[in-house]
């Protein structure tokens, strides 16, 4: 038997809001992670360029990879190579390929719980075994360096999410330096997913580069870059293993998209226009944080970076897969149920995406507020 | 310790091929398995129509799935439905995805040798044993129902490629119901890469899903609809099997590049500039037929498909990357060496790829002859 891989419920969620639409109602996106906005305008105009000038064979961009280089001195401080470089079809296939080049079958990575839901199936897919350890409010629903401290046996691995999906949470520099001295001395290689940096409201966060040179990353032009659909993103492993890594990324996957890597290159020096997405987060995070109480919705996450509002509906529901879709038809507001992140205790989250417009998350918020009031009286 | 994996050594050729342009030299690339020419007209202008109008979040196009629905019950005379069909980043992801989704590790996969590299380290990778089945000119370097009838014990799985990389040869009819046959009767998962259907000079390739319904099918749109730096594939998987292959798509890659799936769609519509393609492919084959006596190759096989010749250049070395890099410095001509696709073999062999432009190959075979010559003399 293969692995057995539960499905997104998310995307039973988008199919229903895609039928609600074709029927001619309105529609709220706010069940994926992914920007609303598209790739900046220079890189747009960077891949028309491309179109018309290139045939777009399987390519490498050395002028990306060395980009990259440059992005990592600058936003950390830290000194990496291009070839510790590896372009990839989004940070999903850098998952796979810092995962399988690193582990073997029936090694334990460790994963906080709430987490990504595929960094469970994909460990699951590679016949590796997922340790979910359950992170609750106290730590900010993320892993701390006490509890890799105490796992035993020690994990091979452990995937680290800061800012994470689906809570929000970063994990502060103190924590990622501690986390990382308990690896080194239990021999845990360390996966560090840092697909939401560029997007924080608190301090910045920190690449955990900073702490563990031989951290191996995984990154992804898909959120702050706003490029979901463009499908690239990288991994970044010591420079030991950089010969590995380009080995398995040929065998895998052959290479990531021509067009995507020419605009990629453009879209990193379009700061402007990506920091006035964020803007629009922060802005959209307030409205919703200020809208909560009226939701009957007051615990949650602290969001202090990704657009996600990770919230514990238990007083409403213990499915939330079904009071999410319930939450859909009745109002046109599109949420992800929690079952996607955490198969435990999921049944009474759900995680609301707040990379939409303004204007959207205003009219969220209106067409949510009696919604839940009145489940709210019912309750009562 | 990981599956140990041999890097691509055309990439090495590639390498010094960029190196050489670098200094001003003129190289005709004819190491790699891609077309020279771009995407189809209309499927460009679609591509800037959508650059321009859609902010490209994470997508799959239920309209290409019909559109390659469509393409089997014309191209074969099979029905498929859109749910057996999963949209990748290229075939080599979806190669990734057939195997983690119906094989285990341990699991033994029979393929050819000579073969495509990706075939043996993909499935090293995922900690699967390759059955690599030697197969000669008799059989025109192919695995026939005989080979897998006597394979002791009977293989999990069989990846069969026809059009063939490295060979171009072609898997008739007949042979490939045989093939269905001895699989049925064993018990063997048969993995068809269809990537270079579209590509034949001689009868049309039949689609193993002509024979066997339950056949797990590869393709893309790379090769024949000429769009190798996209990055888009399928994966054909039986009706009880789809909805374990979304959720593997899901866990390991999400989804595949939306501009490609927009340009795809217009692409299957795109048939008189294709088959130009194709009529170019078949004077540059016929142009290199006539002149490898000149080069002293006699030894090849009938490159019925796909856009290689498969070359026994066993009179000149016992080292082809050597070999291809002195014929690469020599003469600006870069083709791969027989080491990726045959460790055993290969050393004697050279890969040409001829879907370059005709001029390409008609300077190519000016500069080859007398280089080939000059080493017919010296080893005489």
């Amino acid at each position: 038997m293969t692995a057995d891989i539960d499905p997104f419920y998310a995307i039973s969620i988008s199919g229903l809001a895609q039928r609600l639409k074709a029927e001619g109602r309105q529609v709220i996106h706010m069940e994926f992670g992914q920007p609303s906005t598209g790739a900046p305008k220079a890189a747009i105009a960077r891949a028309h360029e491309v179109l018309d000038a290139e045939a777009m064979g399987y390519w490498e961009s050395a002028p990306l990879k060395a980009r990259i280089c440059r992005h990592y001195a600058e936003a950390y401080g830290v000194t990496v190579e291009p070839q510790q470089i590896t372009l990839t079809c989004g940070a999903s296939p850098a998952l796979v390929l810092a995962l399988s080049a690193t582990f073997n079958p029936g090694d334990v990575i460790a994963m906080a719980r709430p987490g990504y839901v595929a960094y469970r199936n994909s460990v699951k897919a590679l016949h590796m075994v997922p340790l979910e350890i359950e992170c609750g409010a106290e730590s900010r629903y993320q892993l701390t360096a006490d509890m890799l401290a105490k796992a035993e046996p020690a994990p091979a691995g452990v995937i680290l999410a800061s800012p994470a999906n689906p809570t929000g949470t970063v994990i502060p520099g103190s924590e990622l330096e501690a986390i990382a001295r308990v690896c080194r001395e239990r021999g845990i290689r360390i996966i560090s997913d840092e697909i939401y940096h560029g997007l924080s409201y608190a301090e910045r966060t920190h690449s955990m580069l900073e702490f563990e040179p031989n951290a191996i990353v995984v990154n992804s032009f898909s959120k702050y870059f706003s490029m979901a659909g463009w499908r690239l993103g990288w991994l970044l492993v010591p420079r030991a293993e950089a010969s590995q890594a380009v080995a398995y990324m040929g065998a895998l996957f052959l290479t990531a998209p021509s067009l995507a890597q020419h605009a990629a290159l453009v879209a990193m020096d379009s700061r402007d226009e990506l920091e006035g997405h964020l803007a629009t987060y922060r802005r959209n995070r307030e409205l919703l944080l200020e809208a909560l109480p009226a939701l009957g919705l007051e615990k949650i996450a602290p969001p202090d970076g990704a657009f996600y509002i990770w919230a514990d509906v238990g007083r409403y529901t213990d499915d939330s897969l079904s009071f999410c879709k319930q939450l859909l038809q009745d109002t046109g507001v599109a949420t992800a149920p929690g079952i996607d992140f955490d198969p435990v205790e999921g049944r009474r989250f759900i995680r609301m995406s707040f990379a939409v417009s303004t204007p959207e998350i205003e009219q969220a918020i209106r067409l949510m507020v009696p919604w839940f009031q009145a489940r709210a009286a019912k309750a009562a």
